[in-house]
């Protein structure tokens, strides 16, 4: 079964947002054993709209919208979608009571925009949007079936949870394609070295097998897809076998994030980890706090932007910074060190670096990133060279301190 | 001038990784003057990528794609093109010196794998891709246009600054289509209800004269465009006045965002900022720091995740946290002024709240989040309530965060 996803709306072709949902949708269809198949951005105008919905549906059996339900004029979705399906509006007086109540203490919303959210189409099969006043909408368009929903990230993501989700399952009485990924993580060699590595691995691979090399910040996530007939038991054999021929370089045998998988092995263990960052300036800690369950091992962070901040609350010596720079060994190893005693953790990483545009030297030049880790059983620090483009550094300054992080906690 | 992106390759429509190529692209497209209509995402598939090039020349005269040129054979962006452009592929000894350059310290990436990337479509021109080894490479299609990059965002933005907008400059000899955004951003009304406050605006527009609402995480961003013909003193007045009806709400009349908006602010002044951060976790610290020259106002954080961090490094009494919880006004405000003690910077901000999923109660539920700022005046606090998703809460709570700052800098 092969879904599309068709996102409306103006901002998303100038730029002014990123298409976070297409993503999100794509992994939860996948679940279910939806293939996507096309993400198509368009504008929010008539013609367009259409056009995109005719070459959808010549594509795929399931086309889901996002994005212009909102009451004011340039939000034109639903509209478009009744001339489409040659219905009218007419009021829902469910949605009119559901709108009523989510706005019962703010009188002032309820005004003659927000009134024309519960007109819905009269052959849509309307679902309850929880969290907003644009009303979840499924078109019948033969055995095809379209639904729509708002663009906004958190309205869409419960919109697809609690009902486009739970629909197309009872829809799918059976699974015509079966889909399976399975990820794992290297680093510390060339993309090309290592599928070299893999060539006769993959010469032997069966047709509805595929393996995708997907490089960032210094990782290599290898991808291996199943498409079709394959049991779980044979594909869970092709992975092991990919993961000994890169056990060399192996840092994950799934593709969660570093952050969880330090995360959840500290938490097995009951062992706790804070942090001292100069150039990362916090990311390394939305990080560690971003996931539910963090504070189970993780304590926080002294953010020592400005060099006072590194003397006066990680005891960095003043004279330390003269003789060495605060881009050095020495600095990120007292940074350490101290974070860890103060905050009283078991581990504690430190970084200080020079990430751009200015600031750099012939010595220390742009995305020079000195780090080091605290542990029980001593300090190690490391220096890297991680590009010239400040996000650029600051994401691989992350993801190198989480590496070396899951290094010593598993002894590699 | 019409411009398409394709973007290639089976993570983006398997959710494994998010585009933000094309709204980067996107931007950069409309400064010059050239309207993107269209995005498609396609799998790394021959017959996919065949259908999309013909669609997006049937609308569009120049036609950009990202993604699926790296060494290995999961990516075939390169062959599908030369079949599309009936050329075969030559050795390119520029592009072999080039690549032999950029891996002269790595010898072992210098594989049979790494040299087919110097073999290049004959027919198409080949631009530097200075910082990678796949060449950028621009196709002619009759009077059309097609480049092709990168999809690795650091080696897609450096092809574009440095080679592909230059060469789509020169190539425009006139700009048929004008195109110019202004962006102003309101907080404090409702979308409808801002709508209605518009309505005699919008009906007076011209038809070259678009308004769009942009709603985000308690902010709206009103956009207004224009297609066409107008001069940028005309779109002024029309700005100037949509300013002067929304000015009881109005935070910022650019698109920027609230942290760059605070940070000028400051640097302007000279003075300087702080954070003492629980539930935002150094989501707060990643956005003040995010900007180059952001050292010049931003001192740091006290990342207090853990209580013993708010006793110990932030003075907040023990007692304190057992008699009012630690969200609660009593804590943030001794956090903010601590902060800014400690870190001896002008102003400061404290956020304590409960993110989600766990940890709410029937008094305090997930999403409640009190703030304190800390300014030379005096201490203000302030409680909101943000949602139930913890994204959302954190997203909300440093914009939040921000907009309050910058109330405070411009005595709203």
């Amino acid at each position: 079964m092969r879904a599309e996803i068709i996102t409306i709306g103006d901002e998303l072709l100038i730029g002014q947002v990123v298409d976070t949902n297409s993503a999100w949708i794509a992994e939860r269809l996948n679940e279910i054993g939806i293939e996507l198949y096309q993400i198509t951005s368009v504008h929010d105008q008539r013609e367009h709209i259409i056009a995109a919905l005719d070459e959808a549906f010549s594509r795929a059996g399931i086309v889901l919208t996002t994005g212009g339900l909102g009451p004011t004029n340039d939000d034109i979705t639903k509209r478009v979608l009744c001339e489409y399906f040659d219905t009218p509006l007419i009021e829902d007086k469910r949605v009119r009571t559901h709108i009523s109540d989510l706005y019962r203490d703010r009188p002032d919303v309820l005004n003659k925009l927000t009134a024309t959210q519960w007109l819905v189409p009269e052959s849509a099969e309307i679902l309850e949007n929880r969290v907003g006043s644009a009303p979840l909408m499924i078109f019948h368009h033969g055995k095809q079936i379209l639904a729509s929903m708002p663009g906004v990230p958190y309205e869409m993501k419960i919109a697809m949870e609690e009902q486009i989700l739970p629909y197309l399952s009872r829809q799918l009485s059976e699974i015509s394609n079966q889909i399976m990924h399975r990820t794992l993580q290297v680093t510390g060699i060339a993309e090309s070295s290592l599928a070299i590595l893999l060539e006769k691995y993959e010469d032997a691979m069966p047709s509805m097998l595929h393996l995708a090399y997907l490089p960032k910040d210094g990782i290599i996530r290898l991808r291996l897809s199943v498409y079709g007939d394959m049991t779980a038991e044979q594909m869970n054999r092709w992975f092991e076998d990919l993961k000994t021929l890169v056990a060399d370089y192996l840092i994950a045998d799934t593709d969660e994030p570093l952050e969880v998988i330090v995360g959840k092995l500290l938490a097995e263990r009951g062992q706790t980890i804070s942090t001292a960052e100069s150039c990362t300036g916090g990311k390394l800690a939305a990080l560690l706090s971003k996931h539910p369950g963090s504070s189970a091992f993780y304590f926080g962070s002294v953010i020592s932007y400005d060099n006072s901040v590194k003397e006066h609350l990680l005891d960095v010596p003043s004279e330390m910074i003269k003789a060495h720079g605060v881009v050095s060994e020495e600095v990120v190893r007292v940074m350490a060190e101290s974070v860890r005693k103060h905050l009283n953790t078991d581990f504690s990483i430190a970084t200080s670096g020079i990430a751009g545009p200015s600031g750099g030297s012939k010595e220390k030049p742009v995305g020079t990133v000195w780090m080091a880790w605290a542990t029980p059983e001593g300090t190690f620090a490391e220096c890297f060279h991680l590009g010239k483009l400040r996000e650029q550094v600051t994401d691989r300054a992350c993801t190198k301190a989480l590496v070396g992080m899951l290094k010593i906690l598993t002894n590699k």
